[in-house]
């Protein structure tokens, strides 16, 4: 793409409403803007980072065995009622009459419809497992939304939902999830930390969050640090097979975990003091397993191998694309701007042309850009007439992995530099070389 | 994809409340599921056409430069009040009052809020031309929903916005959009002819609709049928020359075309007799050129060359993909069942084993599965254990391009049997001949 005929409205000015670095650099780089309290239009490049983040969390959702579907935003009050929700949500629920006054709400999340649809059709054992899941926009009417994107009132969800005959299959059906995400956050560039979550009236112990580690996270939390040297599981593990799939699960629970409300000081202290890990975290996914709690309501029974209809086993598994978003740049900015993990860079190379217009540069800069682009790399040339400096602060702000920096100093020597964003280090290599470094 | 992971909740029996073929079909193959009137929520084969027409539009969308954001579904009334029209838009707009008793809206379309991310940014014409366009749900709260995903309430919508400095260059834009349209319908495998379309008081006549012909269509509409044969632009239109694209507009529009409202029965008797076309029509996009309708009254203005401020000039470019996957079946079905054009098939092959359980036709079903998935082919493996009566009416039915026939009988000969839905050709012919006519 050609920066001069995108979309980039860098801001010079920090926000000050803004309170988190991730709200004022998504401000700064015109990745969002603000149409309401909580609500935001996500610009070019901020949609560029949300649809790679959406798509790695398919693509594990998928290897895993979940199917995609896509249920609407706007939902009917009456399937709440069948749950007992309706009344109970409080005002988080943003509530809608339509023109037939017929009351209506915006889904906040879909428990309910997707319990509906099993019931629709899914009859027998034999139609089991299931995991459906969706990514869809939902809305949760905060009274007080801040920190932009990472808590707005409409935000991305992804939530898949497993449906299984008993207990047994939806514990594999929840360590199937468990090991999805597991990949899917490392994917990311996050190392994301499963700890033991409430599981209020179903008790058990299937609810895990996925916590990141961030100095500006929402909450305390505590760990065994060896989980920051953990593996991850490989994309070769066996979604079918149940015994993997718990001992994966076993040894990414073996350790202590907890949130703040689930923190045993006891426990914690048994763990040697320089493995103690005490640090603020940010939540980016939860998974749950709820049981019968709205198949049971709302009748959605199979018929199981004995002839005995049964109301399925279901657990519930979210990520929140959106708020992941805000949650990386917590994780991975410096003080000149946001760092993108390769996998979900808006951009992977930055290609500044440090005087556009004249010739040689402009000849230089277009045949990188088509080899880069020819060989599937998504770059970001800017060709416009702004002075070095200025782009190289856009760079270092949009915190693209890559820079080639090409100016007719070095060209007159056969040269480009090639800059890491990571960790600032520069080299003036010959342009073949730069891009071997990039394409592999 | 294996059917015994899938979810594919085929009906046997015609729903009785669906009045039109491709609301009867996608309930039937599961494609949608009806939530609420005029609410639906889409099955994994319905998501996977939506998500193919969406890459397609997307592509074109792309590649005549326009640039994609992704603005939210809940609006502010305020930002309604600035153009005036949320008094007038009366009950199709869905209103909602938040928690904090402020008036929002679900968008049924996007000119203000785009508009005022303009205003935002957009200063100089220096950053102009500009088109940004979204993929996101809107919400139209019709009396009658009916027809299905043809006129849902809660519907997907393409809508695209072009920003220029001055009328002229805006007529580039609306051009661009233009030639954007006929590409992309017809690598959706549509037939879609551009119709002079109503511009009320903005004037002139920069607005056409794009409609496909259909036996079930909405509306009568008129013109040449020279039309149905002309020729796609090609993928290498230069759409920075404003000339090329006035002269494929110009051929595009230099013969009759007219929708009921626009049709002018003395220009339509001047075509010879046989080359004229009247028929029933489904209108699939439109194009608009409304000026400083919005930019005017909402102050987004940009400076120009002379150091004057004036109002950007502004179009609309819509397409509903979620109305479309309706009207690519009206057009395209039989008695059977759907039949889907290559590009937008949910899968492109159904793999049908006649006999699962079978080692040798087991065998000879996952080589295929494998060979195809692995050359990046859309495979609907169907390893259930139904009759083979009731595979072939299925897949018929859901009207994959083309169908494996693999049976023991077969085998033990050494082929296959290959099935061309769109005309029932079948041929026997080995396994490798086969899969050398799929992935050619």
């Amino acid at each position: 793409m050609r920066l001069s005929r995108y979309f980039l409205p860098i801001l010079r000015e920090v926000p000050k409403e803004a309170e988190i670095i991730s709200h004022r650099l998504m401000l700064r780089t015109g990745m969002i803007r603000q149409e309401s309290a909580g609500i935001y239009a996500w610009l070019p490049l901020g949609k560029r980072v949300l649809d790679k983040i959406c798509n790695i969390i398919r693509e594990e959702q998928n290897r895993a065995g979940a199917v995609e579907i896509l249920m609407p935003t706007i939902q009917s009050a009456d399937l709440w009622r069948e749950s007992g929700r309706y009344d109970d949500y409080g005002k988080e629920m943003l509530r809608i009459k339509d023109r037939h006054e017929r009351d209506m709400l915006f889904g906040p999340t879909n428990e309910e419809m997707l319990t509906e649809i099993v019931r629709a059709y899914v009859k027998s054992y034999k139609d089991l497992p299931l995991n459906l899941y969706h990514i869809q926009w939902k809305f949760r009417d905060e009274v007080r939304p801040r920190f932009g994107v990472m808590r707005s009132r409409e935000f991305l969800m992804k939530d898949a939902y497993s449906i299984d005959l008993d207990f047994e299959s939806a514990v594999t059906a929840y360590n199937r999830m468990f090991v999805a995400y597991l990949r899917t956050f490392a994917r990311l560039g996050l190392k994301a930390i499963p700890m033991v979550a409430d599981t209020g009236p179903i008790g058990g112990n299937h609810s895990h969050e996925f916590i990141i580690l961030a100095s500006t996270g929402e909450s305390q939390v505590f760990c065994h640090a060896d989980y920051l040297a953990m593996d991850t599981p490989a994309a070769g593990v066996n979604f079918d097979d149940a015994e993997e799939l718990q001992s994966i699960v076993n040894r990414w629970t073996s350790l202590y975990a907890a949130t703040e409300e689930k923190h045993d000081e006891a426990a914690f202290g048994v763990i040697p003091e320089g493995e103690r890990l005490s640090a603020r975290g940010i939540e980016v996914g939860h998974i749950f397993y709820f049981g019968t709690k709205y198949s049971a309501p709302m009748g959605a029974k199979v018929t199981g191998p004995d002839g005995v209809d049964s109301p399925v086993h279901m657990g519930s598994y979210g990520i929140g694309p959106s708020r992941l978003v805000a949650a990386i740049i917590e994780a991975s900015h410096d003080e000149n701007g946001i760092i993108w993990p390769e996998a979900i860079a808006p951009f992977s190379v930055g290609l500044l042309n440090l005087k556009a217009g004249d010739a040689a540069t402009d000849a230089a800069c277009d045949s990188i850009y088509a080899t880069l682009t020819a060989k599937g790399v998504d770059v970001l040339y800017d060709d416009t007439d702004e002075r070095p400096g200025s782009k190289f602060a856009t760079a270092d702000l949009i915190g693209l992995p890559w820079q080639i920096i090409v100016g007719p100093k070095g060209l007159a020597a056969g040269t480009v530099e090639l800059k890491r964003r990571a960790d600032g280090a520069r080299e003036t290599l010959s342009l073949e070389s730069a891009l071997a470094r990039i394409v592999g």
